[in-house]
């Protein structure tokens, strides 16, 4: 008999306790029969993603319950984000991901997503930007490409390049755009901050008198007059999930970061209509390929990310809300799966505290239910009910062997 | 006053809850007031013998429940099994643990076991054997040991020999003999994989005209033609308890294997009449020995086989019979040891499941019971009851220090 295994993660979707809600979190306070359900039937526990205290962002998270040594892979953001978006990411690249934002005279950040600009004047304004020739004595060539409305991705190839450069990004309205600088002495590093600093004020004199710029400002909206640069990354060099356990493994996630980093792992992507890494995702149609990738799958990684999004807004009753429609996909996951031969695992890659609107280091809750797993005594899925389970607290990184022994594929050591 | 500690591990003891059982597992259902004595007066917790969801082999699990990284130590079955079986290993020597077997015409293995041929049987072919000359040029030399019904040893020594290179043991019935490959470029893999090819070839030419097998296919039973050779190692560097503690242990086993990491560790190695690695093994013998081997050691390991094999066969009732034998043991060794002065830990080394019929990666139980314990609140002995201890879940490895700190052994980090 084939064991298969589905893991459903809830960005962001562990929270801390909330004065609104009486001290308690939006987890406890959801209605969530299904996921009850699996940690009734299951065995819980709570992990820290990275480690006790780390505050992990979506990327390291994703790759550390997908079984990886996220300290050792992780080679920046930008390359999981062109991974993502169907880009070809080739050893030597670095790439970095943008916003289209609204910039002032001195440079000075008004808006870091252009009044988060509609998807049609960002591919206009990404076939501009394309055009442009870098000065052919850097030796180098770039490709962009627009992905869900101020959001983008810079990939620069060439000889001699390095990730080991600062963001041009202030991450801050009201900041000056920054210069890319080297971080290290070396050759590389300073020719691509070079090359990125030509970049930028080349993209800034284009979009600056760009015809859909002018546009925006007639429609009165903020002109996307430059692109900020953030998270350098190079190709990161990670075996399979196949070749380290013979898995076919399928993602199901709208993201770019999220499915670059299951690319990464060697995962199958999905595309599912509808599934658009907002609170206005399909959560239906998600739940539903999942199931049917299952088909053909040792293991199915579902990704929901609209839980983080409402924290980092601090909207903590659309977060409830949002919980509750996951409740909704696991309800119909466990009316379609075979219970005799899979299993379903459920946690969160990371806490983002509705309060403080940030990710924060506190550990998340799982819980695994599926075919001769050693079930305990907890009847709730939240941040405290597992916490009392039989997995006690586990890293990221351990969830992964977990479930490939539960679905016998993990390979023994020794004799 | 001088403290002690008795350490009994249940080989494969742990296990999954079965449906047979009404979702409990053998420990859950099984009768064992003395073993729930232990837990109830003690602290208990579950382990990962090596990490979480990792299968471990009884080898590298006794290593680590020893105290060593068996990530770090752990250089292959073969010397392990040479150690045990009294081999003289030596740095450079390579080891393999072979099967007497039954081939056909065409090297087709019919029977891994050559029918468990008795041990009178395997002297005499094993005798024959070690009278064959290798090619002077290979400069190399054998050693060859039986050890219980079709188990032997085979040793290499020469210089430039590696532990790098395959088994010729296909490990499946209806499989062909495997030719032993290098399994990198070295010299010394060629060059071993050449030196175990042409022993393969002259053990068989030997063995299939042997009066021996002659007489045994006259009395209907399967020839031992073919040795197969598996689990290649090399002399582990290790210290040994003494140095890492200066603790005098003992190991009371009748497994070769186990044997050979008890030795490996430095242990002294203690005979017992009738123990034998198996469900008919003398339970009381083996609890007298290690209640004796007390007066002049502080710590004494205490292995039981026959649980795992009653796994790997699927014999679930069996298993908790054996179970209950192993509370029979922990019932002796309580009516002789002084509480004033002496821990009694109980583990097992890994999770065998009775369904899978193999070893798993679930975590085990570990109850330790003993003067000036953190006692808790669980009573009862068991995969599920432990979980909630105040052990908590620990790394196999964690186990031998928590233990030489009970008796006051372990050495302060620090000022």
């Amino acid at each position: 008999m084939r064991l298969k295994a589905i893991l459903l993660i809830g960005d962001g979707m562990a929270d801390r306790p909330l004065k609104e809600l009486n001290w308690k979190t939006p987890l406890e306070v959801a209605k969530k029969p299904s996921l009850n359900k699996v940690a009734k039937n299951g065995i819980c526990g709570i992990i820290d993603p990275i480690a006790p205290g780390i505050p992990p962002g979506s990327d390291t998270a994703t790759l550390a319950l997908l079984g990886y040594d996220a300290l050792k892979v992780y080679s920046g953001r930008g390359s999981l984000e062109a991974l993502g978006c169907g880009m070809e990411l080739l050893p030597g690249d670095v790439a970095f991901r943008c916003n289209f934002a609204t910039v002032d005279e001195n440079m000075v950040v008004l808006d870091r997503r252009a009044g988060r600009i509609e998807n049609e004047d960002a591919v206009k304004l990404t076939e501009s930007l394309q055009k442009i020739e870098l000065n052919k004595s850097l030796g180098a060539e770039f490709f962009l490409k627009n992905t869900v409305q101020h959001r983008a991705v810079l990939l620069v190839r060439g000889s001699k390049l390095s990730a080991n450069v600062s963001n041009s990004d202030p991450l801050k309205v009201g900041k000056k755009v920054s210069e890319v600088k080297p971080l290290s002495n070396s050759l590389a590093a300073k020719r691509t901050a070079k090359i990125l600093n030509e970049l930028m004020l080349k993209f800034h004199e284009v979009l600056k008198k760009h015809p859909v710029n002018q546009e925006r400002v007639k429609r009165g909206l903020l002109p996307a007059n430059v692109l900020l640069f953030r998270g350098a990354g190079t190709v990161p060099v990670m075996k399979s999930l196949w070749e380290l356990y013979g898995v076919n493994a399928t993602c199901v996630a709208a993201m770019p970061l999220i499915r670059g980093t299951c690319k990464a792992a060697g995962m199958k992507l999905v595309d599912v209509k509808g599934a658009t890494g907002t609170p206005q995702t399909d959560f239906s149609a998600k739940a539903k390929a999942a199931v049917q990738a299952l088909e053909d799958s040792d293991l199915v990684l579902l990704h929901v990310k609209a839980t983080d999004a409402a924290s980092h807004d601090g909207i903590f009753k659309q977060k409830i809300e949002l919980i509750e429609k996951i409740d909704g996909m696991v309800n119909h996951i466990l009316g379609k799966i075979d219970i005799e031969n899979t299993y379903l695992a459920i946690t969160a890659d990371h806490t983002t505290s509705s309060f403080t609107k940030s990710h924060e280091g506190d550990p998340v809750p799982v819980a695994i239910a599926g075919p001769y797993v050693r079930s305990d005594d907890v009847e709730e899925f939240s941040e405290r009910a597992c916490a009392k389970g039989g997995l006690h607290r586990i890293r990221g990184m351990d969830l992964m062997p977990i479930l490939m022994n539960l679905i016998g594929k993990a390979r023994r050591f020794g004799a």
